[in-house]
């Protein structure tokens, strides 16, 4: 475990935001469902959802690697969405169906528990987005889910993508605090492991729904981070607040 | 006047905020009081404030000349109370209380119509910061008035000082917005005419207290924004919310 944390150290909450905040398979899955009802074809939608998903990281990878310049997520979605139409045959769409579609990002639902949890934390410490979403991204799907932070940090003001260490750093220096003061928050133990390496307190939230039913999630016990928690509400009590 | 604005075209609204959110001076004059309480000492604390404040412009102008690298405007607000502190003889204090005064500018009182007027313009607009304050400044002086934002923009985001076009053009593009689609709301007419040059909807809010009483302010009426507003529950009706 390293270190045991001082909890009243802790200044700011940075969280992340897909599939830790918001439960984005199922709210994709129900835009491209109206998708379908508008073009008058169903298809295996999930299976589509995951993978536009799948198809983010590698070309994520791609900027973390230098091999593509700063390219921010909407556009990355908007690549592999343009080849996903090709593959399922939908050709005659406008650009603006396919904007509409590819602004699905935008309309995420918060898990059940993260507006309420949010607010509780809020009342003692900074929350933060830490996101590769790009930040009208992240405002337009605070927005759209009742979601409040106190500020909304991206990635696309590092110009580097999570795991980077520059993503970390940047956004405690734009908070003006030091690592110590501030707690990573995620459903996946990659980005907190990029955290705790650079002396940010972490805490792991299970959303063992991210990947659907019977998908599988990171484990939840015994894992080397400063908090476990069940959900929003969980993490608050054990943030005491 | 030039073109008369489409209000449906506006989708964010970003503010200026000393001065048009907050009422900086009288906050101030409150901090620099209690701090002359601790020293035992009393002197003209309003004449303070306004050489603290005075001395901000041109320490900024030299970053926006290039003469000075970027340097925020907590150290730029430090770099004037050093030189005031010698002004006035106050030799023997810690770094700690230099640094709590220098964070007076972190805890500033909203203007009394600022936090509903600014809840009432969320309902149907996304509201923004776009200060010279840094992040984490905005972000401690929002937690202190209890403003919410739908996002925390900064000149520290450029890396350029208003009213350098670029810290406007940030905005809109971390926005993922054209110019249009923006309002800039300031009680500066420098800060708007930057604004508008660049294509962004004006308003207007007057805030004739903000050099104090006896104060000038900029001339109220008959200027060429798009929305002159008397506050912002006015600019709020004007925008109809």
């Amino acid at each position: 475990m390293g270190r045991p944390i001082d909890i009243s150290e802790i200044k700011a909450l940075t969280f992340d935001v897909f599939g830790t905040v918001v439960d984005w398979r199922s709210s994709i899955i129900r835009e491209l469902r109206e998708f379908g009802i508008s073009q008058g074809t169903v298809i295996d939608w999930a299976g589509f959802a995951d993978k536009w998903r799948a198809g983010y990281a590698p070309s994520m990878d791609m900027v973390r690697k230098g091999e593509l310049p700063w390219t921010d997520i909407d556009t990355l979605h908007r690549m592999v969405l343009d080849r996903l139409l090709e593959e399922y045959n939908f050709t005659d769409m406008s650009e603006d169906e396919i904007e509409h579609l590819n602004n699905a990002w935008h309309r995420l639902t918060p898990w059940p528990d993260s507006v309420q949890g949010l607010e509780r934390m809020r009342t003692s410490y900074t929350a933060a987005t830490l996101s590769n979403g790009n930040v009208s991204l992240l405002v337009d799907l605070s927005k759209y889910g009742g979601l409040t932070w106190d500020c909304v940090l991206s990635s696309e003001l590092a110009g580097h993508y999570k795991p980077d260490k520059e993503v970390y750093l940047t956004a405690a220096g734009l908070l003006g605090l030091s690592p110590e003061q501030m707690m990573m928050v995620a459903a996946h133990t990659d980005d907190l492991e990029a955290a705790k390496e650079l002396e940010f307190a972490t805490a792991y939230v299970s959303r063992p729904l991210e990947f659907g039913q019977g998908g599988t999630n990171d484990e939840y016990e015994d894992m080397p981070f400063d908090i476990i928690a069940r959900d929003f509400n969980d993490l608050a009590r054990k943030l005491g607040v």
